[in-house]
């Protein structure tokens, strides 16, 4: 593809792309294919030719659009946001198009010295501690998800107690509300026990069950390493004391890691920060610019406040990734912070974000969406048929219906069904609910109030 | 950002791409930048207020470019290729703008199936067993890098012996050549014992030290659980005898995984397939679309004989990610087939890249690189000064000075410092040699040849 194919080619994306974005609210939010339909569409073999662009280009409306479901939609309140934005999308072309590779300092100086700056930022940002700055002892570092990062965190707890026991008699502690990334972590980094501890009214950990499950698990022979709190639930945002759940650990010689994989980026507004007291007495925090942010997936950050033993658990120095820079300690290698060697050059999209919104145009936005949460949330709590299942912290907002588990089913399924808007139905302790997640990106009050007569009409 | 607003910033992000890629082969391969240098250009707080999208372009000559060393320049041998292409940079403008995050085959389904289906094109393409396609047991799978998906078939192979023993007593086998990921995953995934089996004069694993070190371990009552192969290593694209190391790993019940992280693409011309026999006897297999076959990063394969072990150690299912397709079975979620839960969009420029290029297309790449690099070796054969250090399978050429070490790292400093060409330096059993990687999409003969005019002057 000669530089002038390619650019006629990329001006045809970008007008493609930017007709997409002015479409996408009138689309059904939900792909409505069955399974194999898209399948069917594509060819048993790879083509032995090559094909013209115009072709490839076709195939976005032919094939892309009916597999899709929009979660760039105004209309998406299902799961958590997974935010792009117009500035994001520019920087993620400039990252394809310049092809770099960041798994050492020396590979591309940029990936690293700009990634560390705009993690640095964001400590002051989130009002997180001094010390997960990179010049002091700890540090952030971009993974690709919260499963990654949290992952992370667990195996170095795990290998920070090797010298005490078996991975296989170690024990993890997370509520029953955390999300399943920690009892999947657990299982891949061969932690022994994931012990779920029970959630008090409001379903946040209760510390005491805690204290209790460390106490019989010690009193069993078992090593307890670490426990993961979470801010900001899955299931309806709950919130863990982390203060308490700090001395526990310190207590107990614990890994403290701590999930703010969604509520992390309202901690921008100093109003919800009171959510993550004590932050100071983790071990490591991770959160998804890539949810409520507006950078686009993949783009997650894990800090640690010390790094040391991250890295000696996930450093190995062989003779071809040898490197002058890495030797004289001046530079980060940020192949040593994770699971992969190679890295995309992923913290453009995270400096073009908040260069272009600015903190207040961030703030803003998060701002807002809290507002739609608690305006749909009095309405609902205002309604006969309904009623909320949980307080409404940031974004989301849970509520059932009054005429129990079959009635709520009902209203999530015909909500999902007409198209016009796009929310998740869940499940705690036998109970249905509906979350409603107010946070993409591109939403505003009309479609906040446009979702409550859906919801108003077939209730 | 409004539509046209975009619209214009994207042009002008095209505009600069282009031009970038026109004027890559001229800039110095390296970036000549010390440690802070780009820190210090970057100011050490966020913006309050949001900045005009001009001063974001002008950082990219400003800041990000003195830090970059150019991957994507045709004068790039160091390492091994990066490779991105005008249709795969092309595909992550559209993923980028459509933001989808295929966790769930319902949350896409294009995501999923596309990703099912071009990754079955590739099994035909690369002459790989039929019984690794989606239809049949095994299955493929993206993933973010090769040291992902090592790290994944090594966790695999270790749940699966859980019933047998404790992870600190397993060993899993390696050849000494083998890349670093395959420690690091032991070390991540707490398998207590990597041990590194010497190599045979061509640097490929010796089965006889195999055998021997399975055997005591055995006798030690250690638990042999899985033997690593590679096919084409870092160091100087040894392969490692396939069939012999298969029927070891039957004999001993011991996984069997393939590392052809670099050299499977060459996988898609059949006269490269002698270096992969046997290889309906392999439990896994990975190798990088983002390195050789123009798919830029990330975009790694890992294919699985039986998918159920590895979707067995995967697997968490919470309420909120219950689905109705998922619980149908007839569906693939790829979540479970990994570490994240959250999956970007990038079967697209898997399909992108090989419907533009066609099976034809890519072959003939893949031998023009490979006529190039044995056109270098030749010369560098032929040269009184230097010493070839290994054979040229694939695109990779490695040689020596024969003045000895010292002689070797300083043409390899002098030619890095040429800022024409980027080479790497590397070290095997004390002696040190000098590596080409012949591979970047648009390395030409040209570039080679006066790569060797270099070489040839500096030597």
């Amino acid at each position: 593809m000669t530089l002038e194919e390619f650019r006629a080619a990329a001006y045809a994306v970008v007008d493609w792309l930017a007709a997409y974005r002015e479409s996408v609210e009138e689309r059904p939010v939900l792909s409505r294919v069955e399974p194999g339909e898209i399948s069917a569409l594509l060819p048993a073999a790879a083509p032995e030719e090559g094909e013209p662009f115009a072709d490839l280009m076709a195939d976005l409306d032919r094939v892309v659009m009916p597999g899709t479901t929009h979660w760039q939609s105004p209309n998406w309140f299902a799961y958590f946001p997974a935010n792009s934005s117009p500035p994001s999308i520019l920087a993620e072309m400039v990252s394809a198009g310049l092809g770099l590779q960041g798994m050492l300092w020396s590979t591309s100086p940029v990936v690293t010295e700009l990634e560390s700056r705009v993690l640095d930022w964001l400590v002051d940002l989130m009002g997180l501690p001094q010390a997960w700055k990179s010049a002091g002892p700890g540090g952030g570092v971009i993974q690709m998800s919260a499963s990654d990062a949290t992952h992370a965190a667990l195996v170095t707890a795990r290998a920070a107690k090797s010298g005490a026991g078996r991975a296989e008699d170690m024990a993890v502690y997370v509520s029953e509300e955390a999300h399943s990334s920690i009892e999947k972590g657990c299982n891949i980094a061969g932690v022994g026990h994931c012990r779920m501890i029970e959630v008090d009214e409001e379903r946040s950990m209760s510390v005491a069950a805690l204290e209790a499950a460390v106490k019989g698990d010690l009193a069993r022979g078992l090593l307890p390493v670490a426990v993961v709190s979470t801010v900001g639930t899955t299931g309806t945002t709950a919130v863990d004391p982390l203060t308490e759940i700090s001395r526990t650990a310190r207590r107990r010689g614990m890994w403290h890691h701590v999930d703010a994989a969604y509520a992390g980026t309202a901690m921008i507004c100093e109003e919800f920060r009171d959510f993550q007291p004590s932050l100071e007495m983790v071990d490591s925090y991770t959160f998804n610019p890539h949810k409520w942010m507006m950078v686009s997936f993949d783009c997650n950050v894990l800090w640690v406040a010390d790094r040391a033993p991250l890295l000696e658990v996930m450093s190995i120095l062989p003779p071809y990734l040898r490197d002058e820079a890495s030797e004289s300690g001046a530079v980060i290698d940020y192949r040593d912070w994770h699971v992969p060697l190679g890295r995309r050059f992923r913290a453009l999209k995270l400096w073009w974000v908040i260069r272009w919104y600015g903190a207040a145009g961030l703030r803003s936005m998060v701002r807002e969406h809290h507002r739609l949460a608690r305006r749909l949330a009095d309405r609902v709590g205002r309604d006969d048929r309904l009623k909320l299942f949980a307080p409404v912290p940031f974004g989301l907002v849970c509520f059932t219906h009054r005429d129990g588990n079959e009635a709520t089913r009902r209203l999530a399924r015909d909500l999902n069904a007409t198209g016009k808007a796009a929310i998740t139905a869940s499940s705690i302790a036998g109970e249905d609910f509906i979350r409603v997640a107010v946070g993409q990106a591109e939403t505003e009050e009309r479609h906040v109030d446009a979702l409550w007569d859906l919801i108003d009409s077939l209730a």
